[in-house]
């Protein structure tokens, strides 16, 4: 696969690269060159202009990027940036140290705010593809979790028994540290796993994803070990409301503004705070563009792009709910990526 | 422990900032902000100057950090820098994007070399703690594989074996996804383990480490699955001869262009060729300065510093032999971390 959509993403940056105020980008951010190439590499340098793209490796890598690249490949040397009048670089990804060398290297280096964010936002088929397979698989670690939580164990323990069933079905990665949080531990939003024992009465809080063909996904759900006190069903039930009422706006052409607003709002009228962004991009990486936070006001959501929505109320001491979901923005609405259940749930004891 | 030495850590960047050129130096680096107050944070400012160190966080983070800080915290305000005339920033770092943000907000940020890689590479009594327990447990790896290789495991199947047994063992991460090698695919020197089924006469490379308390290990050994052929003993003995070389030379003072140069010519005496650097330091990054590379001619090893030497010769679709210890750099020699023995070996099948 892939040659085919590679090529195509490289022409259109090299469109974008027509319309800017130098001649050649350089691109060296690894997930970008990823992106544009498929190729894997620690260190590398796109150089891509208005006609053609050709990528930069060292020894390590040019025998395998003659084979694999979808655009023209050239060693290293170390001039390879000398005769580059009006270079822009990606002001992001490029540390001043870097801008540094640059500077010596080559004639006039341009800062530019990255423009590949834009094109990564909206996936293409064979993105979609392999984000649909993430989420199963996150989906599967999930049930695998509910399935066999007992009393007693640790909340590292669970986390690692869930990331050896995912390895065992084949998966590269995990796309982050799951978060396993017990009882009182619910309510600290990026909780790390520790030796906090299940107990009866616990709120069990999962936040997960794994990378399939480098693509990410994230889910969380909240159960209860035994019935749930009142408190707890009541966040519960306005965090699924605050989640329903944001789901419900994300459509193409939608303001992120206001599905930001309508999960805040649903959670400020109950009387409690919505402490964390509502969501956020996912694909190559976990956390990508477009996020959903009031800081994106004036932009709106397009066909294509794949976002969380992931509202969440947390009681210090006490214990959290957190529902997150991964979709798909289409044009007449969405399409969930998540399969678990959201009904509140609990193990009976 | 710690907040002794985090203290001493701090007061040692204190006295080299009233060397240098401006009042206050920023540090935003997530691995230096853990290394100077030991706190995890995704985001944060440590601002300090001659007389005192100011660490800056989130509504995240500001409930933890003033109850763990060995420094003052300061709630994040958008103004937090407005007042710093005089900012320096570590080039290394700061992405040009960063730069011109801290243009707006303060009055004149300055760049200059990072200056905590230097306090970074001697490790003190308590650093040394921890990565000779990241060493025990790696070691403790490699004899599980050792031990549990077996004909027709895949590569893949024996990196996720070995996961399993360190995160039973309650490591907190790998330092890096260990590299499983067979037959001609140990000719690749980063090689990503895959589908590869053991069989016999094959070379076995296993390059591997675990994080321990925040700091890493690192070594590779290699053996054959069944008696090794005869061109392969030969290279096994070179890269032995090649370690010990560079082994003999390791202490305080000694030069690294020095080491550097005896593995290479013993290597390049033999007729084959060295495609890699040497070595690295080892601590909180798995590959920290001092780079044991051509490039670091005038530099000179000092006590306290802690580094691999991992000569490797790899002969393209027959197979590779690489040979990776972890030492400390002490005044009179070195203290060998890693405790597997490198006389040559085979399983006999």
């Amino acid at each position: 696969m892939a040659d085919k959509e590679r090529i195509a993403r490289l022409k259109q940056v090299q469109k974008i690269v027509s319309k800017l105020p130098f001649q050649t980008l350089l691109i060296e951010h690894a997930t970008d060159i990823f992106y544009l190439t498929g190729l894997t590499l620690s260190k590398g340098m796109l150089l891509i202009d208005n006609r053609k793209s050709n990528l930069i490796v060292d020894g390590r890598y040019y025998e395998m990027a003659t084979k694999k690249s979808p655009c023209p490949v050239t060693l290293l040397k170390k001039d390879a940036l000398k005769d580059q009048t009006g270079l822009g670089f990606c002001q992001e990804h490029t540390s001043y140290a870097r801008f540094l060398e640059l500077k010596k290297i080559s004639k006039k280096p341009t800062p530019i705010a990255n423009p590949i964010d834009a094109l990564r936002q909206i996936k293409d088929a064979s993105e979609l593809k392999k984000l649909k397979k993430a989420a199963i698989l996150g989906s599967q670690g999930f049930r695998f979790v509910r399935k066999n939580i007992k009393q007693g164990i640790t909340e590292s323990q669970l986390a690692l028994e869930l990331e050896i069933f995912w390895k065992k079905r084949g998966i590269e990665d995990i796309s982050f540290s799951p978060i396993v949080a017990f009882g009182e531990n619910s309510a600290i939003p990026h909780h790390h796993p520790g030796s906090r024992r299940l107990k009866p009465g616990d709120t069990v809080l999962i936040d997960l994803g794994v990378k399939w063909q480098g693509y990410c996904s994230d889910m969380t759900r909240t159960f209860f070990f035994g019935k749930p006190p009142q408190k707890m069903r009541e966040i519960y039930s306005i965090v699924l409301q605050a989640q329903e009422n944001a789901l419900k706006r994300c459509r193409a052409g939608a303001s992120i503004e206001t599905i930001e607003r309508a999960a805040k709002e649903t959670i400020e009228r109950a009387g409690y705070t919505l402490p964390h962004g509502l969501g956020h991009g996912i694909g190559l990486d976990i956390h990508e563009q477009p996020f959903i936070t009031q800081r994106a006001k004036n932009t709106r959501l397009k066909r294509g792009m794949v976002i969380t929505i992931e509202p969440g109320i947390y009681l210090p001491k006490i214990g959290g709910v957190r529902i997150e979901d991964s979709l798909i923005i289409e044009s007449q609405g969405h399409a969930i990526l998540t399969h678990v259940s959201k009904k509140l749930d609990y193990v009976k004891l």
